[in-house]
């Protein structure tokens, strides 16, 4: 064990070395050194790789894997020994030619798919979607699965986690959010939208946004923030957390919501246990759990009414303009406003989930084989129809709009939800545990609920899946309830159904 | 051969990689990233090194360097044979228990190298030194070399130079420092001296010194500019070319000394051949010669009137306090004061020499065995007062004041000098092939001169060795007449003598 530790650290610190590569690539890289950049990480991630499959690696976990059958590993070994194997069994039954065609493809695919977005047309990237669907029922194929082949796929994303769960939840909370977007539709409360545009200095927003990371628990001390196109977290090891934002001059909250979002992703990293890098006990657990810690930090904390009552008069004092003549309470509803659109990454909390579950009953269905890629956009444009009362006006606004299926990841967006619904579920959890806390908040004082993430979720790292780390939280398994009963108590009182 | 590229290639990618990870320690990494991050890079470095003296590599390499030696090479195959084989053979040579020792010492030394500084007191560095310069004997027998055991570790930072070589230039170039600074010193000439003292934001300093590089060539889509305590340059590939320089509020040409020295390095480094990265065909030759890149755009240039002639009323317009009411006489006067001290870091251009001749006798007498190492405080103050007319008032001011050998780096303060006398029998020739040279200089024209070393020093990589470089481009041997012509005939003039 101690041998196959050794080795899988040598492997970690490999992709820790990758990892800093890719953020510098998005951060840093002068734009000439784009392609030569690409060649040394392909480089890297090609000797890890010929590191992860080697004969002597492959013998000591095959050694490890009987041990740990025959149950004479404790439970830290055993966890390692099963995310191991579960990766290796997985890496090996695809064959290095299917590889390097599903990257090929995608590669191919993702710069053809932009091509299509933007002249608005779905069958120029029909035959490469078709081929992607035929290579990722295949890999479903070669990987093996039990009842449905999508669960094959889900496992890359979501491990242990099955379609029919995802099913029967998703299927609970379309019940709810269809009739109680009609709802809202019909209220009578109107919300001002364009109040919250002003003229922010970056620079200032930048000092902002840090001074909310900073309050709500990041470590810069173990971690950066940088500007990106896209935002996003990128962990090296807990002591090396970098996130990025974006800024607008007009929009202060495409920064902060953004930052809040990768912040909540980054007290996730900073959380894992340092003495157990290089090891499944050292890294998260899923991309479900991720979502879970950003999606509670941006919505559940920024979003709410005792977050900004914090947070709120801060921001008149450093933005008089325009926030010293808004209202609290008007600002708070614009931040909530709910409006069906048509754009995945513009919805909010309520309308966001719809997104998903269209999502996820489309590519279920074309993995199980029962729709075919041709009628995707008409598919998408009824069940659109369905869940929001609107008629999606162009492909580029339908079925068009995401880059997931270009590259190859079918499976990866349940995980969006999910991470809302174990989001709400852990929270109900922590409020019952943790004494005052939306007292607490109001306070500012944002420590103890990180503290009760660290203790209850953190810490762990891999220890539990997904399922089972719910369980032992909050004590039942995953439900829809927890999200509907949320959703259901803000929103009315903010639409006042 | 084309096998042996591939190989080579990788070993190129890792180092670039290597590279990256190098600047973002010192550029972005968080405090607490350290620890980790010295063992994720270890980690990268034992990979390359066992790649580079793997059985298959040096199969290969064997099989190349018997071609080669029966001339079945084209000269530029013989050139990457030749280089491989040299560093390959030299590492080969070096036990990895002795590897080891060398780099456990070091890194201990280097810290007490520091406390003895701050303590000023040689005794506490002493052990150590003596043990480095132990190590480094033994490094030269085991190496091997044919004069002098100093041979062995010049040819490290210096290759294919002798000791025998740079004691003859360096007693020349001696012969003529010591009575021309006394001599100086003596002149009625009297420079104000605290004149360019100021207020520059910071950001503004940023702005200057980012249009000073560009002005010289430095291409941003293919480099970067950023901040870190002490300047440096890293090579990641010629479309990645990294550089730091410092600020200091009240003293603008604390940056931008650093910077244009920085922008010398980085316009070598942007002008090698893409095409040949992954080869030493794609690398600079030699620690002297890529001095003479950055000394000829730091002092040539950048301390130079026709230069200064074209960017001071920038810099008047841009910070009008203090240089508004300073003559452009008096300007290029005080950026040349020439004033004997004691550190080398904050020479001038005529007193710089001596520091570094001094550490080159010091030096090669401890490597010879001429010297012992408890006598060096008395040794470095003799010479000291002999060429500078200074008493030293403290070790911490003399024999303690440099990091150099406490990292081992023995050998490496001749480069400095080297790259001055480059540098200007470089520039003497591009004066002869360059019409109007400083004419156009005055206008603000570099890019002839940029040209000029980008054709005839840049492009050839490593093709060529130190030596046979000046050979070519000058028509002669390297000898220390030019910069001698160089200096007498400028400070003359300044100094009126």
């Amino acid at each position: 064990m101690e041998k196959f530790k050794q080795e899988l650290l040598d492997i970690y610190y490999f992709s820790s070395a990758i990892g800093i590569l890719h953020w510098d690539q998005e951060v840093n890289m002068p734009v000439k050194g784009s392609e030569i950049r690409s060649k040394i990480i392909g480089n890297l991630a090609g000797e890890l790789h010929d590191k992860f499959t080697s004969p002597k690696f492959e013998r000591l976990l095959r050694q490890l894997k009987q041990k740990w059958a025959a149950g004479k590993l404790n439970d830290e070994d055993s966890c390692i020994v099963r995310e191991i194997w579960r990766e290796f069994s997985r890496e090996k039954k695809l064959p290095l030619s299917f590889v390097k065609e599903l990257a090929e493809t995608t590669a191919r695919a993702q710069t053809i798919w932009g091509e299509a977005r933007k002249k608005n047309d779905f069958k120029i990237f029909l035959p490469e979607l078709k081929k992607i669907v035929e290579l990722k029922r295949k890999e479903a194929q070669l990987v093996g699965y039990k009842k449905s082949p999508y669960d094959a796929l889900l496992d890359t994303y979501e491990p242990y986690l099955n379609t029919e769960d995802i099913e029967m939840i998703f299927s609970e909370l379309k019940g709810f959010l269809v009739p109680f977007l009609a709802k809202i539709k019909k209220s009578k409360v109107r919300i001002k939208e364009n109040i919250l545009k002003g003229d922010f200095p970056i620079e200032k927003q930048i000092r902002f946004n840090r001074s909310m990371m900073e309050k709500l628990g990041f470590d810069f001390a173990a971690g950066r923030l940088d500007e990106s196109t896209h935002p996003f977290t990128i962990f090296i090891n807990p002591v090396d957390v970098r996130m990025t934002t974006r800024y607008k001059k007009d929009n202060i909250f495409y920064s902060i919501n953004s930052t809040i979002h990768e912040t909540g992703h980054s007290l996730y990293e900073q959380g894992l246990p340092l003495e157990r890098f290089g090891t499944p006990l050292g890294e998260s657990i899923s991309l479900g759990i991720h979502e879970s810690q950003s999606r509670m930090w941006e919505n559940v904390m920024g979003r709410g009414e005792n977050f900004w009552k914090y947070f709120y008069p801060k921001m008149q004092k450093e933005f008089p303009q325009p926030f010293g003549k808004i209202k609290f309470s008007d600002f708070y509803k614009t931040i909530n406003s709910v409006k069906p659109s048509f754009i995945r990454t513009e919805a909010d909390e309520v309308t966001y989930n719809l997104h998903i579950i269209l999502r996820f009953e489309i590519e279920k269905d074309l993995i199980e084989g029962v729709i075919a890629v041709e009628d995707l956009p008409r598919i998408w444009n009824d069940k659109f129809k369905e869940y929001f009362g609107l008629k999606v006006p162009s492909d580029a606004l339908g079925v068009l709009q995401d880059v997931h299926w270009s590259g190859g990841m079918i499976g990866y967006f349940p995980t969006y939800t999910l991470g809302n619904l174990y989001a709400s579920q852990f929270y109900a959890t922590a409020e019952k545990e943790i004494i005052n806390l939306e007292k607490e908040i109001k306070k500012g004082h944002f420590e103890h609920l990180l503290n009760w993430l660290r203790k209850n979720i953190h810490i762990h790292g891999k220890m539990f899946s997904a399922e089972k780390l719910v369980e032992k939280v909050t004590g039942e398994k995953l439900s829809s309830q927890y999200f509907i009963d949320y959703l259901r108590n803000k929103y009315s009182k903010i639409y006042e159904l």
